[in-house]
């Protein structure tokens, strides 16, 4: 377990309380990330529907898995052994049988199929097809969106997890300094992920690396103005950029960064570019402080692009700590006009700009911690145009 | 593109047929690995909503994707410009605010909102949400299951299909190559791992690796009798078991393998259990032919663990081709008794036993073809427990 049972006890205790406030009995959360942090519960099963269902009153969520996935559930939950709830093999990809008509006799078995029952509506994996079964198999539940309930309690993290994510927090170091040493031109871009992967997958001799939620994101070329494309075969050309997008991972908590390489001349249009986009980073970073808003950040840092005539429509941030594929994001603060979420300390979010200009773009981030004065770094890394 | 525009076309007109079968007239699909198929798009831009929007007399797909993302799908679809949609940033994650309201909008303007609209009620990432607001923005619509009319539409390859599987099959054997080089006692599974993923992405001098769906698993020791562990930094134990489950990637398709590696003296009991459930493997390999079914090949493998008194529930393969995360089956066809889905030539599937005994366990896999007279193999590889 990589946190003490009382951590966990706790936890829970912060989602009932939430629960209380929303009017909510039963809570049902698939999200990947919530089963981890609510059980302990870490195996690459979520391709097939589960959860952990919490009652308001009860000492320990239930953890409902696959039958073959049980012995998973013994070996990395806190849980006792009666709170694994197994679901038949009969339930699985044999529509239109479904594991959660096993999910709904479990709660009209336990007679709570007359209360307010919470569900994640827009939770990755929580399909249309689970919320019919739900709404079917309960008639009588009061059922109603939970509105990420347990990813706001995640928000702010235990000086455990803050751990976990700076020992990523190396290994994303590790990985981003292969990519700075293996990134050349006439190198097919496999051959690069091949070795930065290694990097953040075996981490450092004190921390081991874990899978991240997305694999390393790798434009380049005309790329660097689309986002998300992943590596190809392709090698690298002589004269263009390429943004490198990555985490590191330990024990599934998540320090993410972007960095921007050009291979060969320097270009000052793209070296002032990345100069700019960095200035607002930093000043969103300068504006950093409990009780000021994730919309004080934003204003920050736009007021520098605004200065400079840079217009950038996405938000510039979000939330992170444990992650599954295929996202790290927590899916709770965004770093944006409007979002008045308030900072507490050991709120963690990573503050990203992607800069795209027709056919060309630049990246820079940091993630960050927000501490009892301001915040601080997690990574000592430049973010200049790395040109080499 | 990695396919001419002919095939595309090609495969529009099968989906459009399986329409007009079942009824559809406007088919919405948000599995990435459809879009893929029906358009070429490549992008980890899953976590967010997206889709691939057929109507039944179009010659082309709509891609609609977020608005940071159509430079990708420019570099990546064979569409015409204007058949790639974008939507406005304000719809990420800021609920109750959500893309799929932009989509309905689109389907209205083009006047589809009276028709009849196929979805995929189960397929990872189309959430509950995404349903509730195509519901709500098109009352007057007849909303259905398509029931993986795309997924099927993928269950039969053609040979360009089946030579990125090839290639994905000499990538995987690299890997596994690596793995029973690298697994020994004493090593963490990190840094097994980390040279694992390493061969994987690398992938061979002609043909580079790709992400796979899945990461590898790596259940050791005790772990062999769970599903789906992933590996941590605990080293690797003398006389103890591991289970290695992988995939060579080539072009977003799949070629996976699973073997069972024993570090340290023989153990007469796992070598027996292995090969009776090579035998069963075979079993079922051999009653492969075009005109039989899923069923046909299940019950001669099951027949193999009765006669040893085996007991399996789980499902012992599943069709195979495309993928994204998190899952590299295609959600078609099963070999599981019962499953009367009839093989044609350019099937491909894997066929997987797991075999669980309270504390341990043991594994191993084929991908397979079927041909016009029977079946191949796409690895040449021993299935036998590897003892080192």
């Amino acid at each position: 377990m990589n946190f003490t049972k009382e951590e966990y006890k706790n936890r829970l205790k912060k989602v009932q309380k939430s629960m209380q406030d929303k009017g909510i009995d039963v809570l049902i959360s698939q999200d990947p990330s919530n089963m981890n942090y609510l059980t302990g519960y870490d195996a690459w099963s979520f391709y097939y529907a589960q959860c952990v269902i919490v009652h308001i009153n009860a000492d320990e969520p239930l953890c409902f898995v696959r039958d073959q996935d049980a012995g998973g559930a013994y070996i990395k939950t806190y849980l006792k052994d009666e709170n694994i709830i197994k679901y038949g093999e009969k339930y699985i990809h044999n529509w239109p049988l479904h594991p959660y008509e096993a999910l709904t006799d479990i709660i009209k078995e336990r007679k709570w199929d007359k209360l307010s029952i919470g569900v994640e509506m827009d939770s990755h994996y929580f399909t249309a097809y689970c919320y019919e079964k739900i709404k079917s198999g309960l008639p009588n539940a009061k059922i109603s969106d939970c509105e990420r309930l347990v990813n706001w309690v995640r928000v702010v993290k235990s000086d455990t997890e803050i751990n976990l994510m700076k020992a990523a927090s190396l290994i994303v170091q590790t990985g981003m300094k292969k990519a700075f040493e293996v990134i050349n031109p006439g190198v097919r871009q496999c051959d690069a992920v091949s070795e930065i992967q290694a990097a953040l997958i075996k981490g450092t001799p004190e921390f081991g690396g874990d899978y991240a939620s997305i694999v390393p994101m790798l434009p380049t070329g005309k790329g660097t103005s689309a986002s998300h494309l992943t590596w190809t075969e392709d090698k690298f050309v002589e004269g263009e950029a390429t943004i490198i997008e990555l985490s590191g991972s330990h024990k599934k908590y998540h320090c993410p960064m972007a960095r921007t390489v050009l291979l060969g001349k320097a270009d000052q249009l793209k070296i002032d570019t990345m100069k700019k986009t960095n200035e607002a980073l930093q000043a969103g970073i300068d504006a950093i402080k409990p009780g000021k808003t994730a919309d004080d950040v934003a204003q920050a840092f736009w007021k520098v692009l605004d200065k400079y005539g840079i217009e950038k429509t996405s938000r510039t941030g979000y939330s992170i700590g444990i992650g599954y594929p295929p996202d790290w994001g927590e899916h709770t603060l965004n770093i944006s006009k409007g979002d008045m979420t308030i900072l507490e300390p050991n709120i963690t979010f990573h503050m990203i700009a992607v800069m795209q200009f027709g056919n060309w773009g630049v990246e820079a981030s940091e993630a960050i911690r927000v501490t009892d004065q301001g915040s601080e770094l997690f990574c000592n890394f430049s973010k200049d145009l790395h040109i080499k």
